[in-house]
C-alpha cells in the first residue's frame, strides 16, 4: 500500500499506540481525584504539558489540551471574539483557511461580527499590504494558517507577527495544523498569541490536539464545567490521548530533523516527473511551500475517477480537504487562487509522511501515467 | 487495590483497548476521504452509530459523537439556547447539576439568558410542581440530570417528560452520564429531546461521548467546520475512540443485565454496615437512588484525611465530584440538599462498577472502621 493522503490523517506510530494502552491500563484514574491514583495521573499530564511546551518553545501553562484541531481553532477564534467583543467586533482572516476556521468566521458573521476574508495571489499567499490596510480600530483578531492543507503554500507568519506588534491590541491566531513537524514556526517574540495543533496529523491518536495560548491572553471557554486546563477547557482529560500525542510529537520532530531531506527529494521527484506530463498542471507553488504536500490538476479528468483508479493499485491520494471532499463544490481554496473551473475542479493532492520512500514515488508516477493514459483512451473512444 | 471511585472514572475494559488498537492500526484513514480506506472507516462509524442507537432505543441519525460528557452537555445546552433564543431566553435547570451543565448555565446568564435553578428536597430531588410553576412563555429548555453524581439520587425524568409534552415548544435535555448502564431510561415517546453520555464512565476510552438529539431538533453547533456528525459537530472523528466506546457500551449493558443484583447487594451491605457506625450519616436516599453510588458523612473528620488514610490501604474513594474536588468549597449539591456545614463538608462518596465484589465491600468496611477509630483517637489526644 502506498498511502499519500497524510494531510487528511496519518497512521499512528506503533509506539504511540503502546503508550496509549499502557496509560489507559495503569493511569486510568481521573486526574482531578484527590487520591494517590488521581495525583499520579495529574503529574503525568503536567509532564506531558511540559514536554510539549519545551518542544515547541513555549511555557507549560500556555498549552491547553483539546479534542483536536477543529476544537483548537474554534476555541481560539470564538474564545477571543466572545471575550473581547466589547473592544471591537472586526475579525480578519483569509479566503483559504481550513473549514474549521472558515465556518467559524461565517458563524460569527451571523451573530453580528464583521469579518474580512483576505484574498490570495496565484500562489495562494496573502499580501501584507492587504492585511495592514484591512486593520481598523475595531479589529480584535487576525487568524491566518501557516501551511495551507490543499496547496501546501506557506504564509508569511513571521512578517505578519512583526507587523502586528505595531497593533498590540489585536490578537494573532495561527492554524499550524499542517505546519507542525514540517515547517518550523517560532513562538518567542513572534507576535503569535494563539496557535492550533492536531494530533492525528503527526501520527498521534485521533480526538486530541492542543492550543497554544500565550500567557495573559484571556479567552472565553467554549466548553464550560470543571476547572481543567486553566479553566480554558472543561472536561475530564483524554489522558491516554494526551500522553500518546506527546510521544507522537517528539517522534515527529525527531523525524523532521533526520528525514526532511528525503521528504523534499520525494516531493521534488514527483513534481519533476509530473511536470513532464503534458496534461498535468502543478498547483503547489515552486517556492514557499511545505515539503509534504503536492497539488496538481489534470483538466478533463475527474479527480474521483483518478482516485478510484489509483486505489485499485493500492495507492491512496485525495482531492481537496478531506472534510469537504464529499461536497461537489469546487475547492474554495483553488477558486481563491484564481484558477478556472477546469483546473480547480480537477485537482489531486498527494501528501507525504517521513516514512514514504522515493521508490513509492516512482511506483506512484508510473501508476499515474498508466491510469491517465487509460482514462484518456476511454474518453477518446 | 479496591477502586471505589467509579463515578469519577472507570478502568477501560481490556477488550475495549484491544478494539482501540486494532481500529487505530487497520482503520486509520480519515472517514471523509473519498478513497476506499476512507469509505471503510466511514462504514465502521456508521455501524457503531447504529449499534449505539439500537442499544439505547433511538434512531441512528439521532446519535452525535462528541469528545465526552462535558462537550455533550455544552452542545445540548448552548446549542439549544443559541439556536432558539429568538423564541425566548428562559432556561430551567436544577441546583444540583454537574459542573458541565451548571457552569454552562452560568455562562449563558452572563450573556443575557435568564436561568431558573430548581431547588431540591432532602433527598436531592426536584419537585414537579416547582418545575411546572417555573415555566414561562419564554422558556425554551429544561435540563435535568438523571442520576446525581454525588448522591446517586434519581430524578423523575419520566414524569418530567410526560409533563413537558404539554409544553411542546420546550426542549428537554437529560444528563444521563451517571445513569447509563445503571438506571434504565426510555427515549421513545418520553418527551426527551437531548441526552448526554460519556464513554469513560462505562469503561470506554476517555475523550469520547455522545449526544442523543431527537430527529428534527435543530441546534447550533459548538464546533463548526467540516460536515461531520450531521453538521452538528465538526472535526475529524475520533474513530478508534468511537468504536471502542461502542464496545464498552455493549459490554456494560450486558453486565447490567447479569450483575445488577450483585451491585445492589454490595451497596446495601456497605450501607447497612456503615449505618451501624455511630458517627456515620448516610446521605444517599434510601429509595430512588442509583445502585453504584453511596454517599455518607462522618462529621468531624476531614474527607481528605480519610481518603489518604484509606489509600494507604490501597482503597480509593472520593469526596465530591472529581472535577471540583480540588476547590475547598463545600459541595454545591450537599448544600442544595440542606445539610449543615459539618455534614456537607465531611462527605465521602464510594462508587462501584460491576466487577467490584462483596468481599471488597467487607475489606472496605473494616478498613474504614479502623481508620475512623484511629483518627478519632488522634483527635481526642
Ligand atoms: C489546516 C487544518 N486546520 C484544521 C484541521 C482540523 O483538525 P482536526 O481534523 O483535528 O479537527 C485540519 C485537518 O483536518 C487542517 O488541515
Ligand atoms: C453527571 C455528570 N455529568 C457530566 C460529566 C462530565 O463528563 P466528562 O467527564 O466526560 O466530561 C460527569 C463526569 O465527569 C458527570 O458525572
Amino acid at each position: 500500500m502506498i498511502y499519500f493522503d497524510n494531510s487528511a490523517t496519518t497512521k499512528p506510530f506503533p509506539e504511540v499506540l503502546e503508550t496509549y494502552v499502557k496509560v489507559s491500563e495503569q493511569y486510568f484514574a481521573n486526574p482531578s481525584s484527590i487520591h494517590r491514583l488521581g495525583g499520579e495521573v495529574e503529574r503525568l499530564i503536567n509532564s506531558a504539558r511540559r514536554q510539549i511546551a519545551e518542544s515547541i518553545g513555549v511555557k507549560s501553562n500556555e498549552v491547553v489540551f483539546t479534542s483536536g484541531g477543529t476544537e483548537a481553532n474554534n476555541l481560539a477564534i470564538k474564545g477571543i471574539a466572545i471575550e473581547h467583543q466589547k473592544r471591537g467586533r472586526h475579525l480578519i482572516t483569509t479566503e483559504i483557511e481550513h473549514a474549521s476556521c472558515h465556518a467559524t468566521f461565517k458563524q460569527l458573521e451571523k451573530i453580528g461580527f464583521e469579518v474580512t476574508f483576505l484574498p490570495v495571489d496565484a500562489q495562494g499567499r496573502i499580501s501584507l499590504t492587504d492585511l495592514e490596510r484591512s486593520i481598523k480600530d475595531e479589529t480584535i483578531l487576525v487568524s491566518i494558517m501557516h501551511v495551507n492543507n490543499e496547496l501546501g503554500t506557506i504564509q508569511p507568519i513571521k512578517e505578519v507577527g512583526e507587523m502586528l506588534k505595531r497593533h498590540p491590541k489585536i490578537f494573532f491566531h495561527v492554524d499550524h495544523i499542517q505546519g507542525i513537524g514540517k515547517v518550523p514556526l517560532q513562538f518567542d517574540q513572534s507576535g503569535i498569541d494563539l496557535c492550533s495543533f492536531s494530533s492525528h496529523k503527526f501520527h498521534g491518536p485521533k480526538g486530541c490536539g492542543f492550543l497554544y495560548v500565550r500567557s495573559g491572553v484571556a479567552l472565553s471557554p467554549l466548553l464550560t464545567g470543571g476547572e481543567q486546563e486553566f479553566r480554558k477547557r472543561a472536561g475530564t482529560e483524554n489522558v491516554p490521548g494526551i500522553i500518546a500525542m506527546t510521544k507522537a510529537l517528539r517522534l515527529t520532530l525527531l523525524s523532521m530533523e533526520e528525514r526532511m531531506n528525503d521528504m523534499i527529494d520525494l516531493k521534488e521527484f514527483i513534481k519533476d516527473q509530473l511536470s513532464r506530463l503534458d496534461p498535468v498542471q502543478i498547483n503547489t507553488p515552486e517556492r514557499g511551500s511545505a515539503p509534504h504536500i503536492l497539488n496538481f490538476s489534470i483538466p478533463g479528468i475527474k479527480p474521483e475517477v483518478l482516485i478510484h483508479s489509483l486505489e485499485e493499485k493500492d495507492i491512496f491520494v485525495s482531492t481537496k480537504s478531506a472534510c469537504s471532499s464529499k461536497s461537489d463544490a469546487v475547492s474554495r481554496v483553488l477558486e481563491a487562487v484564481g484558477y478556472d473551473f477546469d483546473r480547480a475542479s480537477s485537482a489531486i493532492r498527494v501528501s507525504f509522511n517521513f516514512e514514504n520512500t522515493l521508490s513509492e514515488g516512482e511506483i506512484f508516477v508510473e501508476a499515474l501515467k498508466e491510469v491517465v493514459s487509460n482514462l484518456q483512451k476511454v474518453m477518446r473512444e
